[in-house]
């Protein structure tokens, strides 16, 4: 069996139901559909968005922020930026790839071009979501650290399973369209912290849909565009970890995604956490707190350790400014706690002296430990990893918690409703149950 | 100056306009032309062009063989595509790509759109094809040898700095534009014998389209997506070979482009240039030889040397067939050559048992010697080098009998005509003048 092989099958037969994996795919909409909607504003998604009005095209799919429907690969690519927008997507950290951003625009894209209902679209996501993650991982930790962006590499794979998913291709037609991919997956990290980045989500997600109705039509592409001699894996620098696929259509790799839960850096969420259950178990504040050390991962130092930020956006990558926060009580989910007056606080500046951060690589890259001196004395410490297990309940109250702070209380337990519902209207496009703004 | 920083110079300011080179870009425009309306109705054509209809969109600009106008990016994406289908369009041997089929979908989409002429389509031409061979040059033997097809990768900047020309980008503009086209240049040799390949064409040419229109809206991408640590160089085993750049700006490498003018595989073709030549030179008939014995560099071997051909497809990849048809005096130039009657000829059959073929490695890839034996005695050698210049007159006229072998001779002279005409109605649209069928 090649992996083309081994992809073809899992796609087309796809996952058991299990209702706690499919509960997962529910948050996975859910956020998806908060940060999108909440993202729509973003000078990228602007760009991108009015071009593709512009445009125009076959009224076929809903795109968020736009007054009408446009063709399901426009629909895919627009709603792809979008939801990348503000970096506050869910992240697969074994694949170091954001699944969400590009299977799921383009299976809600196909979904509301065809006709299909909410049930198929999550089967459909769930399998795309599964080969994206899969694939990042087949790909590897050389393929990333040469310069790939998983989002858009893999991605790309996942987005043409989810869409083929949900067109029920046949094997031949499943097998071209992810032949074809091998010339569509790209985005280099030279793009992190450019408005590219976001679009690599959007560019995987419209080659998604591009490919599968290509295959539709009756495309003739490599037939192991993924692992030929002058493939996908020869020329993108693929380590060919073939355990990423152990349990393939067997069990699901999804409930491993890591959301986020505040809006900021990525690499600062195992500290914050290690913080907030310290903070409310033992009632800390900035006034009770005399010092704080946090220990992580050094790969995160050149990234998020701005000492002393400038900017709203700043105070996102420095664990001083964030530790403050925390303690301060100041809601971290919210963007707007990241508007350019967060740094300014007097309060919060003062304390950032008190915060030091120091690594060890012996601790895992979703792993943080931080230390407190309580005035008056007293030593507390905590330690969380991003990577450890949560509970459904645990992830739906906060995922719950965070759709409120990005889209208001009202349209996210509405928005919950509609996905979970089991009475949803199936003459209802899943595009405008999703992305109603 | 970075490779980036050279290219955004050389793209705002462009060549001089020498005769003899624009005389070229018109041979370009004719020959581009000609095989795009000739693979009109090849499957992937018809695949491509019958989802773009479909899609619809703003009527921006001309696509061959559709029943309507389509958005910018979709004309480049469909018309690259067709152009590249037949397989019969030139090539630039020292950087083994395929300028025309990329550079100048793009450039045309994007000249009906805004109206621009035809002159100034031939400065953009010209502009577009220097980076995308130039480009091709700088990525290398290992960039290709790797796996990745030049005319996709290296033809996507191509495509964006035509059209960065075309739009007269600010620099900072056309710098972005560069950027984002690290994230969208792909396109594997594993779909060699597939659809996909002409495809990269069309990818290659709307993401031109897609990069400068994003860059005129204000897209921010990486200042040097071409050769930062993570851009595209370190991603896509580029050798940066920096004599790529040696006279940009001052002299053109264009000149060195090679057109086909035989329906077959370029392989074959320095083969078919010395046996026409003794041919012609010596009135050799299939009757008056005795022996061919052909030599050409091994790397051709694997491709063009089917000894018994079975369909007119293979008989392009068979010198000893092509051999027959030179010396039996059949049209090489026409498409219809190569029906599937072709190698079934019994005069033409019989006389392939005549020819031998054999290989030498001192021998360049682009050259071909021939020996002759006589009926009845006499010896005689021929041999030619694709790369060797060829005369602008001797250029023009083997490009019009190609031309109208593929679109009638009544419509290849009116196309010619209104290439080089000084009078051509400003307000028709080139791509309606180029692609008029």
């Amino acid at each position: 069996m090649t992996v083309t092989d081994t992809l073809v099958e899992f796609i087309t037969a796809g996952l058991p139901p299990e209702p706690d994996v499919l509960r997962i795919v529910d948050l996975c909409l859910l956020d998806w559909a908060s940060v999108t909607c909440a993202g729509k504003d973003e000078p990228v998604s602007q760009l991108v968005r009015n071009r593709a009005m512009a445009e125009g095209g076959t009224a076929e799919a809903q795109v968020c922020g736009a007054s009408q429907r446009l063709p399901a690969r426009t629909s895919a690519m627009v709603n792809g930026v979008t939801s990348h927008a503000l970096d506050y997507d869910d992240t697969h950290f074994a694949s170091l790839g954001h699944p969400s951003v590009t299977v799921i625009p383009a299976v809600v894209a196909l979904a509301d071009r065809t006709g299909a209902s909410m049930a198929e679209v999550k089967q459909a996501v769930l399998t795309g979501a599964e080969v994206a993650i899969r694939l990042g991982v087949w790909l590897g930790r050389d393929h990333y650290r040469t310069g790939f962006h998983v989002t858009g590499t893999a991605g790309t794979f996942g987005a043409v399973a989810g869409a083929a998913h949900l067109l029920q291709l046949t094997k031949a037609q499943t097998r071209m369209a992810l032949g074809v991919a091998a010339s569509l997956a790209g985005g280099v990290k030279a793009q992190f912290g450019t408005m590219a980045k976001p679009m690599h989500a959007g560019l995987a997600a419209a080659a998604g849909v591009d490919a599968v109705l290509w295959a539709q039509a009756g495309l003739v592409a490599a037939e192991d565009g993924l692992d030929a001699p002058q493939g996908y894996a020869a020329t993108h620098h693929a380590m060919r970890n073939n355990n990423a696929f152990d349990g393939l259509g067997r069990h699901s790799v999804l409930p491993e995604i890591s959301h986020k839960f505040h809006a900021c850096c990525h690499g600062t969420h195992a500290m914050l956490e290690a913080l907030g259950a310290l903070r409310d178990a033992h009632g800390l504040t900035l006034e009770n707190v005399s010092t704080v050390k946090i220990t992580v991962h050094p790969q995160y130092l050149d990234i998020c350790n701005i000492p002393e930020p400038g900017t709203g956006l700043e105070a996102k990558f420095s664990y001083r400014h964030l530790a403050a926060m925390m303690l301060g009580g100041v809601a971290t989910e919210r963007l707007e706690s990241f508007g350019d007056a967060t740094q300014t606080d007097p309060d919060l500046s003062a304390f950032r002296a008190r915060v030091s951060v120091r690594t060890d690589t012996a601790l895992g890259e979703t792993y943080a430990r931080v230390e407190i001196e309580r005035r008056g004395g007293g030593h507390l410490i905590g330690e969380h990893d991003l990577s450890a297990p949560m509970t459904l309940a645990e992830r739906e109250a906060r995922i719950l918690v965070k759709s409120a702070a990005l889209i208001g209380a009202s349209r996210s337990r509405e928005l919950w409703s509609d996905i979970t519902s089991f009475t949803l209207d199936p003459a209802t496009p899943p595009g405008a149950v999703l992305l109603a703004i």
